[in-house]
């Protein structure tokens, strides 16, 4: 009844950012370069490393230079910082990041209330941001938040994502990702909106970015696969709450993930086994549990 | 790129059986029915209530006659009572089940060491349920346990549950379910082996039994949807873990399964705010926090 599914999948490592971001317990350098280091030796190629934004806005993320300067730049990993705005990319450019990843919304008042700028003023950003990464040579992957539903305008409609779909690709983009930022999507989403995106742009790289919030996450891993992405989100531990859902689950777990796909027959390289046991060091690096379920199940067979 | 879904699906409410089965502390018979008439006035209208077993292997379900006398008979709900063979379901007819669950395996070693007989045995039990409950004119629904993988065979193979399918037929049930009773089940496998159901019985009802431990059970409601199974187990709460990973979450959650069924357009007659609103009433009641996402995310939009 479906389509074929991939026979692999890059799966981008974000807990080192996307995964800490949230934390009250501020994680030291040391923490997030050795949770880098053993996300590499898991497998892991793709590594969101930390964010270049204002540290008064997000205290985590403040030794975004210290963790590039400190991390492995051994062949075959690519490292991207996320950025807002251009002094941001030229931060992150400075740091030495392979890619920039950008994050662009697709609701008014997200951009609004999460960045302190509407979406004309988001994308014009966005091409001083292109423009630099460009002339560095770096690769630029663009996130289009909140494409699945916002938490201040509801569900966002399909037609709402191809308008930013359209807008994004005039700058030029290598990649560009779907968020669900605050995991309210569902399967039939997931098909429809990664179907828009392959229409607008067929050749480009699709990224997934799905939260577990209301246990959708992994049905829309599914659907996308089924839609040919092959290029998903995750984080160790499913390590990152999100701010609008305080009690619940944030983004799906990395092991849960290759749990998936190893079933499936889908090849990601990453050894489930290696990414698994990092649960109870991120649990004791964060202070409290942390929601990935192969870290309590156990593995099978 | 998948098929189109089934616009109508039917839930089979577990929590008072399967739910409740393995919870350590003892669920008096008033909370029992109260749950069932919440679960009843949220829009459920298939309550798998108890189960006639020895009340000395299961004392969390000594009260079963007691809990049939009681609940509400009005007119549209169906009642199940679980057995495990020949005197559990005279029992359970005595007490006025409409429906007669008989749970068989497709493990050898699973029957041995949950039931104390090997499958051969199991079967052979099933025959005289399925007389008893057809002399009763009762319903006849039977489980395949651990079709997806067993704690002590490891991942079970589609022949094998393609040939305890065949062997159930015999016996004249009148819906097979399919249960990923440990929940290691990955979609490919749910889209195999309900084909397998229906290539065997095409026009007999097929029931998914899907539990939620590593975070595959939504994906696998995802697959079994696309393969037109509109019947599906779901607990409250997602209560009811499993005693072979007794740190990790089990059944799929009711509330959960009819965020992702409304999001896709799916109609299951069951009120989302109705059921999320059990969880407090469930974690006071059992003494700990259900596993259920609804209840701690919040409903969208």
């Amino acid at each position: 009844m479906s389509g074929a599914l991939p026979g692999l999948v890059e799966i981008v490592e974000v807990s080192p950012r996307d995964g800490l971001q949230n934390e009250k317990q501020l994680v030291g350098t040391d923490a997030k370069v050795a949770l880098i280091e053993t996300a590499i030796r898991a497998g892991l190629k793709r590594i969101e490393a930390t964010s270049f934004v204002n540290p008064k806005r997000v205290p985590q993320m403040a030794d975004a230079e210290e963790v590039m300067a400190r991390v492995d730049r051994g062949a075959g990993i690519s490292y991207s910082g996320l950025v807002l705005n251009r002094r941001g990319a030229d931060r992150a450019i400075a740091a030495g990041c392979d890619e920039i990843t950008y994050v662009a919304v697709a609701s008014e008042t997200m951009g609004v209330r999460n960045q302190g700028r509407g979406v004309d003023q988001i994308l014009a950003d966005l091409g001083d941001v292109a423009v630099a990464t460009r002339e560095a040579g770096r690769v630029l992957s663009v996130t289009i938040a909140v494409a699945f539903g916002c938490p201040f305008e509801g569900r966002v409609s399909g037609r709402a994502v191809s308008d930013i779909i359209a807008r994004v690709l005039e700058h030029g983009p290598d990649e560009i990702g779907l968020a669900d930022t605050i995991g309210v999507g569902v399967p039939s989403q997931v098909t429809d909106l990664f179907g828009r995106l392959a229409e607008a742009a067929p050749s480009l790289p699709r990224r997934a970015h799905f939260h577990n919030t209301r246990n959708t996450g992994f049905a829309n891993v599914y659907a996308a696969l089924q839609a040919g992405v092959s290029i998903f989100d995750a984080s160790a531990g499913g390590l990152g709450g999100c701010p609008f859902a305080p009690r619940a689950t944030g983004n799906i777990a990395t092991e849960d993930l290759v749990y998936m796909l190893d079933g499936l027959g889908i090849s990601s390289g990453v050894d489930l086994a290696l990414v698994s046991a990092l649960d109870p060091w991120l649990a004791e690096t964060v202070g409290h549990p942390v929601p990935g379920a192969l870290g309590k199940a156990g593995p099978f067979p």
